[in-house]
Order: C-alpha cells, then sequence, then structure tokens
C-alpha cells in the first residue's frame, strides 16, 4: 500500500512524496470508492493540499473536492498536550 | 501593519511569524470588519491554518471559520509558470 489508510477512505497524510498519497487515492477511486478524505496535522497540511490538487486533476471530471474543513487536535503524553492545527480535505466521486 | 493586506479584509500569509498573521486579523475585526480572510500558497499553507485556529480560540465566540478552500495558482513568468498549490480561509464576525 502506497500510504496509510486509516479507516475506510481515509487517506492520512504524512512525510512520504506526495504522489504516494495520489496514488493511493486514485486507486481507491479505482476500486469503486465514492468518497477519499485526505486528513493531515501541521506541515503535512500543505502536503494534503497538493495531494488532492493533483488527485482533482488527474482525475479530470470524475471527481471533486466536496469539502475542506480545518481544525485543532490534541497531541502528545497527558501533562504534556498541545494543540495541532489539522485539516480534511474530502474527495468526491461525482454521478 | 503587522502583515500585509492584499484588499479589503484579505491577509496574506507567507514568511512572517504565525503571530503577525494573527493579530493583523485580531486587529481587523476590533475596528469594525465583518469578514477577514486569510490566503496562502505552497507551503505557508500550513501557516495560514495554525493563524485561522488561533484567530479562532482568541477571539472565542465573536468569531467563526466560514469557508475553507482550496486550488491551484499559476506562478512564475510567461513560459514558466508552474501550479501552486493555495488556500483561502474565511473567519466571519458572528452577529
Amino acid at each position: 500500500m502506497a500510504a496509510p489508510v486509516a479507516a475506510e477512505g481515509v487517506i492520512l497524510v504524512g512525510q512520504k512524496p506526495v504522489a504516494n498519497y495520489v496514488l493511493a487515492a486514485v486507486t481507491q477511486f479505482t476500486l469503486g470508492s465514492k468518497k477519499v478524505i485526505l486528513k493531515a496535522r501541521g506541515r503535512a497540511i500543505s502536503k494534503a493540499v497538493d495531494a488532492a490538487e493533483v488527485i482533482k486533476r488527474f482525475m479530470g471530471e470524475k471527481v471533486a473536492i466536496s469539502n475542506v474543513s480545518i481544525s485543532s487536535e490534541k497531541v502528545g503524553e497527558p501533562g504534556k498536550e498541545r494543540l495541532v492545527s489539522a485539516i480534511e480535505i474530502t474527495l468526491e466521486r461525482k454521478e
């Protein structure tokens, strides 16, 4: 697998090259998924946006970005928690 | 001014520390703006998300993120253009 798939249709964008996440998403759409969600935190947020834009161009008319949301998530051990920014980008196959 | 303001209510997030963009946005809301848009490209995208999350926490109930959109923009000289990812985060004062 090119990139970790956390839950059905969810791809966690991290340290790997953008192409890995693009391939993971395109594979999921090719295998019949209607929806793929890219999630990223911190500095990987820019990479998730890059991946979404590449997927959109690659899939042409077939896939659109249906939602983008941002949030803060608590990370770290208890007592040493800190907030990191996060993004969720939802890509959906058009019928 | 802490950060460049391109058009009314638009803050371009770039190389400066997150706090500069937070201050610029909070200043605009304090001066009466109903809406502030953070724009960023490339690696500054993560910083724009950080700034938006800090502004939201700082302004408490008074400001919400009303829209997040991503796109690709052409940059560079004619003949040497390349696509970079971009984000627009809209923060709005609640009535």
